[in-house]
């Protein structure tokens, strides 16, 4: 009934696959348009698609995002060839006339309080993250996710003015099996799963 | 460089996937298990795994999570073959001595502001949330993510006594093509990013 992709691309997605520290390769726009392309289409709630991202490539945006990193993330960040923020909007209902037009969804979240809001908003703009961590692992890059920077500093270097907000940062590459340790281990199924 | 899946894994994870709305099949229980061993690879901070998967699928887990849904959810989740209830550990930091073996990553958590870790917790469980969705399509499953739902409701019902907290839920099963609508639009690229 269910057709599985093949083992080769389960490896890709979910069981070769990892987190690197260390990166390789140039990554063109166009690259990114296709990266965009897919992970646009995974779904959010009420369609609101809350997640913004900035693709960090340019020295100059490279050098506005070096103090906000922690130290043990700096310099791996700083020699990927492209950087993610992944960040959220605090005003994506103002969107919902176009994303979700058979009725009034802006309703829904106007005006409700920011901690109401900010739950929705992490949770799809999370959700919208890892559509991005596994759109360019299908696309055959590798990737390297992270949350050790300084929220704040982010926000002010690069959503100064906006209802933007930072996540997580990815970086993207060519990874190198290099630098990287063995895996570590998973909660086992009875650990983490429960059949009802 | 790189070496991108083809296009029928492509549309399948990403492109032709589509949120439905009502679903046939059976799942069995060693393929919930294929499920959490692809969806457990994904990438979390500090590997901390906070997602906890509840998998609904008897008359009467169906049952105690009926009065939990709004009305327009509940006949589409109530024949879903599967209902997976999306939760996350509030004191996920408690495994870390397993998942992050090499230093102390528990004290970077323990006793921190609720709020704080609420933020860690639904994060990184939404991420391993949007892990399950394109696991499940990858192994051929069609998905119903939705948040639709009182979870306080569900809380009560299934992680009374626990740290667990309800984030989504998901349904899962074969796809009835004539359950869902044309594809509502998604954001431009530059609208929802920036090559800096």
């Amino acid at each position: 009934m269910f057709s599985p992709l093949n083992d080769t691309a389960l490896d890709q997605l979910f069981r070769t696959a990892r987190t690197y520290n260390a990166f390789s390769g140039e990554i063109d726009d166009a690259t990114l348009h296709r990266l965009y392309d897919l992970l646009k289409f995974g779904p959010t709630a009420a369609n609101a698609c809350p997640a913004r991202f900035v693709f960090v490539k340019s020295a100059e945006a490279k050098a506005k995002l070096a103090p906000a990193l922690d130290a043990g993330n700096r310099d791996k960040t700083l020699a990927a060839p492209v950087t993610v923020i992944v960040g959220y909007d605090m005003a994506f209902y103002d969107k919902l006339p176009v994303l979700f037009p058979h009725t009034d969804a802006r309703s829904w979240f106007a005006g409700k309080p920011e901690a109401a809001l900010e739950t929705v908003a992490l949770r799809n703009g999370s959700l919208q993250g890892a559509y991005l961590i596994l759109a360019a692992r299908s696309l055959g890059l590798d990737t390297g996710p992270m949350s050790g920077f300084d929220n704040a500093k982010v926000d002010e270097a690069f959503f100064a003015g906006t209802a933007i907000r930072s996540n997580f940062l990815v970086n993207l590459g060519k990874g190198d099996t290099s630098s990287i340790f063995p895996r570590s281990p998973r909660l086992g199924f009875d650990e983490a799963c429960l059949i009802a």
